[in-house]
């Protein structure tokens, strides 16, 4: 593995390092780490590359990787810079042949995004999108209930994304992660729905198996002085005739990570929570609630796509850094199996391509273009 | 105390007995129990009213009793008909120089509702709308919060009431209460605003001090064949500026009765939930949450007028009737009071009248004109 | 009813009164309501008492309701002194030919405890002892599901009480119910056992159906300058072989009212804790953790005696005051069968009498004797 | 690296690898993975081992690494054996003059650990003993908390560690961890104080700072046929004068891996439970019970040995994996310090080691005294 950006104190390329090494299947083997030449240096010595492999350049990365031996280059290129700086890489990445792993949103534009979709269809390449949430064991086990029709037809699904971080102007107050997120020219065109409600829509369109087709959002800018919104609720409708609700908001005041999802069918509904995401809670509409745990298969009642991406037992918590290590687990296991000719198996197919990354994109769009209309409702058009 | 409706079997007849009973202030000493005369007998048996103050008809009880010896006659009428028999007895009774309390929502239009503040305004008698909700001591809690500007100026507000009950269609299925509460001629405008949607609508304006000001509406009937919405989602504005997300469903598959709120400000936020109403939990920008606790007055921080409806220590849980049993009691103090020439305190007047009755049926209004517009702002009026 | 002890500012007095209150079914007719005679004089007018059945002390109560005509005088006599002051007025009660509600522990002795038995069997008047928590449903949904074999033979019950209040020197701080509960001439010869240990024992007989047959206590006083124990753990054999562990503590610092039970059988443990007594949290072996909740009664799984003890839906909460209030229903519903010669439920016949009230002081006088034996067990003598 | 047992399908061992690798500080380098070796070459090829350093057994794996040179030898040895062969690797290892990682407990008998903590002292060497538990950052901080003196004295410690998984004869069924677990061959004196009670025990000494120095147990085995322990409950008495119990169950059928623990001091008490590890829940005697959150440092209130033990922001959930990994990080980083002349900060050097692994010894040999014994309480020796 390479990766373009990460340096030391970025918060999400440390993240992808510990998600991409736990299992023992990746290694960091090369870096452009930082656009600044000094942290470039200094942190790929911290992280024990070779000298010759750390880059100053991600061009430079590629360029060199790709004429090692194949048995020595990196297998596949990670991009964790800004949103603004992730299609560039990415696009050189794949015409040198480079499989990538790219942290979401994908890209700046929706234009960018089909410009990739267009390169892996002539290539072949594998793009694996690191939307985390959906690593999560117990997010697929509740893909799977719905999917078996247990909840019967979907009627309502509340998707919220609460966090509290961006409740004073810390863009000026030095926080650097801050400071590009609320940036429109690094960031893209919304803040609140391109930092986290993608997440949160890509969760429910994951578990629930349906399509937003129309939405109506009303999105503001709390913090005096920021440049992009920090907040943002949505009414959604879906293409089977559910109804929904979308919430991401960083002016929470007080509010962690507080991603939580409630999916409700004909006959019961299932409330998932990423800080407490080892209990999956199903209720319902004619038996008591039940808790679905991650590790305790009692009698084969967990879904083989949630067993297969468990570590522990019942018991024994997992957490954020393992559901991005399912990730990467699921990516690298395809792609060891197409080395090998195998053919992977549906469990190791689930991880976010680049139609989940169009579809982040797509979102964004249709969310910001509906906030600056006055009709109620903005089809959503990819 | 008198009483319309609250026959045997009818759910919230029952409820408001016991809140009545519960302080040993209050007692039902005649009813109209029924319009059914067989059941309104036999329920005034059950309950040990003498057997001439059992009345077959509100009219007759309120002739009765208008003409029985002051330290006689009943002290105010409670009224807990369908919504479409609230504005008869109630403009009854207070013509016959009766107060009264009322169920919400207050009437069946809002016109009925302001020609009751017209007659209060006239006689000076009081009105009690029974929004249980708000007679809870951490909901008290809470306002005071807000009040105090604990946490900075409020910015959003998210209140969500899932209920499961009406997934099927129960109202063919010989239960009354979803009988007459999905009938357009017996409930209202609106089915899953007029039942859950407004209190959750008080609940956001008691705690924040703020008034909504427009929305944007999406009401849903999500069981065919069902004569009203049971599902909405509305986008609040509020006259400070801050924004907000009301959910009321009823086909929320397996949920009991889950009101929640969450009002997050400058400096932090507060959550309170209906299912586990003893404790406030109050987050904070820049230290660890606390959970405020009923009955539990560590160095008096708790706000008189949550400790004013308090009757256990901490760790001894109140519940939904003793909320319930605070209206009525603080209504009967207000009373008391004014018989007895003394002011009452504002921890007795706290309790919900006609003005908020009538921001109810405008709720009802607005949302019901938001949801059949294609703007998607709708203006809030009263 | 009439009350012996319970005046102003007693907190186990107005408990019951409000507990009493609540269903409609008992008045306070008359009370000796303090040996203070303005305090009596005081709390009776604040009660709405006629004058004449304000009495100053029990003796005269009792002589005085005797001679009145049985319709108009007190149905039975409530004790809510301290510990010491139980028995006189039990027993005169009794003599006298009135019923008798206790609150726990019964008596001040076991000897004397036995004495109420062999007073109630001779006259065949009823004693009901308010151990609270066993009026819960949830605790009655527990005891039926042990009963009926759900989770097996049981093997391991770990019942807790920890409470905070007493971890400073309270008593000495002008807290009246700390005063009395730590003098051993008024509480008895245990603190902490005493107050909430026989809670905590009761509960566990109570739901599992065991009895304790054998214990070993380690007491302990852990604020200088008390007079009894303020905690203490108990190792506890029972007569099916189970094992379990008994804590109770009113020096945990923090701790509000913290009663809580776990028993395991076989096959599945339950769990309920007092704090959110609508929940019985049910684990199973081979199956995911259910929630049964108090009033949804989802294809009829609740037991009839936990169903009897609910007076709302699921989701509205009912707490401690509706489980104290489900005693004296039970007690009073058993009373007005004999009176119109019918035969109670089993239903209504479930409150603690006089057979707990021995096993309770029993369960005191054993701990104490473990307390300062060396031996490792000691037998549990009735 | 070198790990002696955890061959595929063995727990635990790939628990510690997935430990160790996590940070990309530590790598697998050899293995004597099984005493199959059939199972230890294929073990080993699918870790990715170099074929000349998979042993068949850990004689040939130290003599073998010891001649390597000084960079390519494994820097320490894992052992992840069942309990009765760790002495003997351990040993080897230290006179051949690697350092040694164990799980716990740490040896078979009291007097094996005595020799390690001789030898250790004669060569210099380290010895990281697995108490995985101690690696969670917020039980860092609740140690921290009473270390600086927050909750006063402490009176009162509850540690508890119910699981059901024993609750079948599973020995008998094909469960191998079952199997050896439950053989006083192979797991030693005692099952249930052997595999979870030690942990436990560390626990409540590790955060309190306390010394248990007597105790009172009672141990069961509750399934017919089982040849050790399953459950066992334990009064402790600590050397400040603090009191306490100790529960450890494996019949507790339904839980998972409860562990939990609460210690309260004469102003407040903290409550961890290691199923919810993130959050550290502080209630005190006059202030508002606090919940504190590991990667939350609002305003610098964490202490150091917390935060460094964090790899994210708050409400990003790190769990069991990660608490293993900072045992591992801590002694990594320790080595690498001695290794490269400098001082291990006090963070770093926080692991458990010796001198913990014969506390654990010695509380296994004081427990099954005290259980043999008649007496109340059995003095803890070492």
């Amino acid at each position: 593995m390479g990766m373009v950006g990460g340096g030391k104190d970025a918060f999400i390329g440390a993240i992808h390092r510990i998600a991409a090494n736990m299992d023992g299947l990746i290694e960091l083997s090369c870096g452009a780490l930082s656009i600044n030449p000094e942290i470039a240096k200094e942190s790929g010595k911290s992280l024990f590359l070779s000298e010759d492999r750390i880059y100053l350049t991600y061009e430079e990365m590629i360029q060199n990787e790709s004429v090692l031996p194949a048995d020595k280059r990196m297998d596949f290129l990670t991009i964790v810079t800004p949103n603004f700086a992730h299609f560039a890489p990415a696009m050189a990445a794949l015409e040198a042949g480079f499989h990538v792993v790219i942290e979401k949103p994908m890209t700046f534009t929706l234009d960018e995004a089909k410009q990739l979709k267009a390169k892996l269809d002539e290539t072949g390449l594998l793009l694996c999108l690191t939307h985390t949430y959906s690593g999560y064991p117990m997010v697929k086990q509740a893909k799977h209930m719905v999917q078996n029709g247990e909840l019967g037809k979907i009627r309502k699904i509340i998707v919220e994304y609460p966090q509290g971080w961006l409740s004073r102007l810390s863009e000026r107050e030095g926080n650097a992660g801050a400071a590009w997120r609320t940036d429109p020219k690094k960031s893209g065109k919304s803040g609140s729905m391109g930092d986290i409600g993608t997440h949160a829509a890509h969760l429910a369109e994951y578990i629930s198996g349906l399509k937003i087709t129309k939405l109506c959002a009303d999105l503001n800018t709390m913090v005096d002085g920021r440049m992009l919104d920090d907040d943002g609720s949505v009414l959604l409708r879906f293409d089977n005739g559910a109804v929904g609700v979308l919430i991401a908001s960083q002016i929470a005041a007080g509010e962690e990570n507080a991603l939580k999802i409630r999916i409700y069918g004909e006959k019961g509904g299932i409330e998932w929570a990423q800080m407490e995401p080892n209990t999956l809670i199903v209720k319902w509409l004619d038996q008591a609630t039940q808790l679905l745990r991650a590790g305790s298969n009692y009698t084969n009642t967990l879904s083989s796509f949630a067993t297969h991406n468990c570590r522990t037992p019942g018991g024994h918590p997992e957490g954020y850094l393992e559901a991005f290590g399912n990730i990467y687990r699921n990516f690298a296991l395809t792609l060891s199996a197409r080395l090998e000719n195998n053919k992977p198996t549906n469990e190791m197919l689930d991880f976010p391509t680049v139609d989940e990354g169009i579809r982040g994109m797509a979102f964004i769009d249709t969310v910001v273009r509906s906030n600056l209309s006055n009709e109620k409702w903005t089809e959503f058009v990819v």
